[in-house]
């Protein structure tokens, strides 16, 4: 039977199709620019933290990847990216765990994974909290989960020399490096993302190395759009839709 | 007498032209870069550390600044910086001072200035350190002075509110983020320099505000060589030299 709150998502990669709920949040483009910024292995093992409806763990089985779990807090959401794996046939490759990964008690997890892919909550906690607590807002929101949490937790999850690869938004990237030097997760690369060349970067790429040493690159920028008025892609993006 | 060591070059900005020794650390496009960076306000009063030759107190003038002081350690530069100053008919609205800023005992300097430019040596102590204690390494080296004491030293002359702008190679950015956190010091603003847009960043230019509070923008990349094969500046670097 049909719920009428929910609606199949064609991805336009790899045929990959995704169910979602118009009421909870949706994948946006920045699971696509973190999938292509992880440079995975397909021998590693990856978890992706706060998977929605599982729209990373499923790009990551396009590059090869077959031992993947993915954590989502919202038994909803969990749920579609449960129905998601399975209607992909990647039930194989992808686990989906409904839970909070801040606490994670199975020795099996802990410490067992070479990458952690995550793009958290945007806002900081106490910036413009929302009054409800809704799915959507648990997703842009640090209602529940902080940024230093998020590090701490990926670090828990990671061998030592894994590989963190997170999103978040550019003002924030003061913060996110004092925490990953804090944590011992040495930053490796950065790349900014801006929807156009001539503008601000609105979200910024890490890739942190659990126990790395200090050596930086910042690579190129990251540009969405060739021409923002007209809504267009550039060729780096349209690559990754197989253009 | 002409000393045949020296040799006056153009700057090619304004008309300014610069006494420099061949054997000397000479200015380079980064100084430019920086001195663009800085959005300098004509009644404030600023301080530029390891000044050089003065390209960066002689740039700030044709923004209209009227109350620069540069500090050198190398005597035969900062003797070089002197003559420049005056050759430039400036020495109205710059002094040039020759010492060690780490260590400033005049407190007419302390705490005193609204804004300190930087271009410090790029390679950590102890990285490939030259044999040679030349001017030349000392310029590129931090032989004497690491970041951290740059960060510190520029602390001590601002007032609190006031800016530091510095350029820095961009693999040192974490290490750059994580020394102005710890001293109080807040990156407002960022941006990172590409020789081409294809091309991994190689310098970054930062912004921060003693005592500021957290909030980071990061600027649209700059981009040096429009076509670096042919060596063809940017739009934005033709500007600066007024094409």
């Amino acid at each position: 039977m049909h719920n009428p709150l929910e609606r199949l998502d064609d991805l336009l990669i790899d045929g990959i199709k995704l169910w979602q709920r118009k009421d909870e949040f949706c994948f946006s483009i920045d699971a696509i620019i973190l999938a292509n910024f992880a440079n995975c292995k397909p021998w590693h093992r990856y978890v992706d933290l706060g998977t929605g409806t599982g729209v990373i763990p499923l790009l990551l089985t396009t590059k090869g990847c077959q031992n993947i779990v993915g954590f989502e807090l919202n038994p909803v959401t969990a749920d579609l990216a449960k129905r998601n794996v399975i209607f992909n046939h990647c039930d194989d490759k992808i686990t989906i765990v409904e839970g909070d990964y801040r606490h994670i008690e199975d020795k099996n997890f802990r410490g067992s994974f070479d990458g952690v892919l995550v793009n958290p909550p945007y806002q900081a906690a106490g910036s413009g909290i929302p009054s409800e607590r809704s799915g959507r807002s648990l997703a842009l929101h640090e209602v529940e989960t902080t940024l230093e949490e998020v590090i701490v937790s990926a670090k828990q999850l990671l061998r030592y020399g894994g590989k963190l690869w997170m999103v978040h938004a550019a003002h924030r990237l003061t913060d996110i490096i004092a925490f990953l030097r804090k944590h011992n997760m040495e930053p490796k690369r950065l790349r900014m993302v801006h929807s156009a060349s001539h503008k601000e970067a609105r979200l910024v790429l890490v890739e942190a190395m659990y126990g790395g040493k200090a050596s930086l690159r910042i690579e190129k920028p990251l540009v969405i759009y060739e021409d923002a008025k007209e809504g267009r892609y550039s060729e780096e993006v349209l690559k990754w839709y197989g253009r």
